[in-house]
């Protein structure tokens, strides 16, 4: 038997504001950080669960104590039987009542309890020698129901509806797994896009996507109507018609200027609005929808959880679902949002750049197409080219496509250089051991 | 000029779980708390200024972690211009898109800035010489409109729409101000139905609740039917016929259950069923209130920010708002859900009881009736005789109805007695001065 020991964490912050990289209508200057955590054990194997919850800076130490405060749950626990039953070790999470009290499952604490799960999905994929996707694909259709709470989901979806969906995609697993590893998964770039960048970076970037064989790339807008409109047309210039160039607008606006400035942008051509306003406001995006269609809706990246997922799908608020690795929490939240979109019908393309999210990420949109989805279709996993010289285990996106990882684990461990240079403050915190 | 020199924080952690004082089906041993917050400036008046979150426990440690993270925003700031200007102050603070990304607007962070909003209203009442209810009141329309952010509101309400509720309002304050000094505000108590009481302490705190003046009472229901069956029959044989019995279920169903739930209790006469579900879930909200129609479905005590009010008043998922002092971003945030309710002519009765919610909320109500819907019809604040005994300007609760603190501030300065006594890790940690 092994036990864990101890949750080591660490407040890892990159100065990203100074090239204005991630730059946009919302955030002008972010200094991408991550809430880091590593899962110590005693056990003889030496592995580690590592996990994190990306912020843009200030802050980051407050989620790195929210981690710190679930180490009474963790700490000391068997890991044989905290990694067997993941859907009561995500309950006994979750459910603590004066920790959900704090969001309830929302806001800095549901995201510390995500790094936390995600940490164990990493040691448990370590352990078991696979990649996470392919762990979580190899699950039998009942074994992956029981990951998800359908607390507050049964009026969307039932457990039985959920396992239909799993032995229909079952079927084909197989195949699927090796059409991924033969073809890998469709990205799209957001690196030409930033605000911060002036309209010849803005067109070079847009080259250089081509050229990197990506199907689609997407612009930040919503600071400058006629400014969206010039870099709007400097894409289409560049990329040519047919090409899918999403947009961005970081909940910058309410219903009616969403309207107005989409009107404004559809000649160009949108794949996508993504964001167009309050992540909160189910009833605000349909308006939306409705009111700028056929240009689909995106969001999720700041979507608090399956809650709010659950009725962008029921009110049509949203028809791209965006998963964030670290919003909501951890892998089995993020599996119980995959069903969803699965019982609606609705294409996942998961948010990613930020710090290590690419590398999370693609784990869930690979395990969705070999045992939920079944399909690439409509779907890809957004690419930014930053700070993944950091992790262990990078993310392979090359032909404008994510290559599978196959190191065991779920991607998301840094390199103890690159944690030790960015460490925020001097001294790495460590709870201490029971 | 003054200027703030430090926020002073306490992690304040009262044992009521020892008592099963405040045990609900999802909170079964809470132990209220307050992550609490003292402005301290260089003003020779020495005046501070107090706000806090209220927490039931485990995490009160994260939430003042999350409190001292606005020690940047705060420390070195010009006293006068900081609260001669609260819209743009609260603006600077829910804006800062790094802290931000950490809700957005929801969560531990969007809390740590309603302890701080707080704590500067507190302070902005003291200099005044009047309690805070009357320091609104007193505001003009407009004054009171620029409080509020319309950023995600402008799809139910504009700043005209709110101007002219207040504006209409505005007639007749000086009677309504005189009305509320001679009768008070009505209150009701939850004090007889917490789930750990036994039967005979259910019907003797009834008798005493009536015995006190109140003409409602509320239990908390969900953990078991016949239980609840039971102790809902013995209150309405104490309690009799028409008199007034809500009941709360703490989140714990989903839609159907829910709509079972409430139809065996219904024929006891509930007055209002209170979060039946997911304090997200404004669509579950709405199908159970269609469901269980007439019973009034009430929520608003865990619910996030102005933006889920909104939608619950455009979805019907509630009949009855209960705001709460410490949920939301401070009373910038709950005068603009004042003013939604008013718009959407929905009354608002506050959650109230834990730590100092009575004392903090009274304010907004009493504001509420004198400057924005102008009626007590239908409204009460919710009464817990718990631990008031720890603030400095306790509540004035007597036959049955709140009557108004006369002290200025908020009231929610605790003794220092109390904070010393009750303070959970040794040492008063303390922002560093600029």
């Amino acid at each position: 038997m092994s036990r864990i020991i101890a949750l080591a964490t660490s407040d890892v912050r990159f100065p990203t504001s100074l090239e204005l990289d991630g730059s946009d209508a919302m955030n002008p200057d972010p200094d991408y950080s991550a809430a880091y955590l590593r899962i110590l054990t005693d056990s003889d194997d030496g592995l580690e669960g590592h996990g994190f919850v990306f912020t843009i800076g200030r802050g980051n130490d407050v989620e790195v104590g929210a981690i710190e405060a679930l180490s009474d749950h963790l700490v000391g626990r068997d890991v044989e039987e905290t990694l067997a039953d993941m859907g009561a070790t995500w309950r006994d999470l979750v459910y603590d009542s004066q920790l959900r009290w704090l969001g309830p499952e929302k806001g800095v604490m549901h995201m510390a309890i995500g790094a936390a799960v995600n940490a164990l999905w990493d040691l448990k994929a370590k352990r078991a020698g696979l990649p996470l996707w392919q762990l979580l694909a190899r699950l039998s259709p009942q074994q992956i129901v029981d990951l998800v709470d359908f607390r507050y989901l049964s009026d969307a979806m039932t457990p039985a509806e959920a396992l239909e969906i799993l032995e229909r995609a079952a079927r084909g697993r197989a195949e699927r797994e090796q059409e991924l590893l033969a073809v890998g998964y469709p990205g799209y770039t957001t690196s030409p896009g930033w605000l911060g960048y002036d309209d010849e970076k803005l067109a070079r970037l847009c080259r250089e996507a081509i050229a990197d064989g990506f199907d689609q790339i997407k612009l930040k807008v919503g600071a400058d109507l006629d400014d969206d409109i010039r870099r709007m047309r400097i894409a289409r210039e560049v990329c040519g018609p047919g090409f899918r160039i999403a947009v961005d607008a970081n909940q910058r606006w309410d219903v009616d200027v969403a309207i107005e400035w989409m009107s404004a942008l559809a000649p160009y051509d949108v794949a996508w609005i993504e964001e167009p306003t309050s992540p909160d406001d189910i009833l605000a995006h349909a308006a939306i929808a409705r009111g700028i269609a056929p240009i689909p809706v995106a969001t999720g990246e700041h979507v608090a959880n399956r809650v709010v997922f659950k009725q962008f799908l029921q009110a049509r608020g949203l028809s791209i679902l965006q998963i964030d690795a670290t919003r909501v929490a951890g892998v089995n939240e993020n599996v119980a949002i995959l069903l969803l979109a699965a019982k609606f019908g609705v294409p996942v393309c998961p948010h990613a750049g930020g710090v290590g999210l690419c590398e999370a990420v693609q784990h869930l949109s690979m395990f969705d197409f070999v045992a939920v989805s079944g399909t690439m279709d409509g779907r890809m996993i957004e690419y930014v080219d930053h700070l993944h010289e950091h992790f262990v285990d990078p993310v392979d996106v090359h032909s404008g496509r994510y290559w599978p990882p196959l190191t065991p684990g779920a991607s998301t461990q840094m390199l103890d250089e690159s944690i030790a240079e960015f460490t925020y403050s001097a001294q790495e915190r460590r709870s201490v051991a029971l």
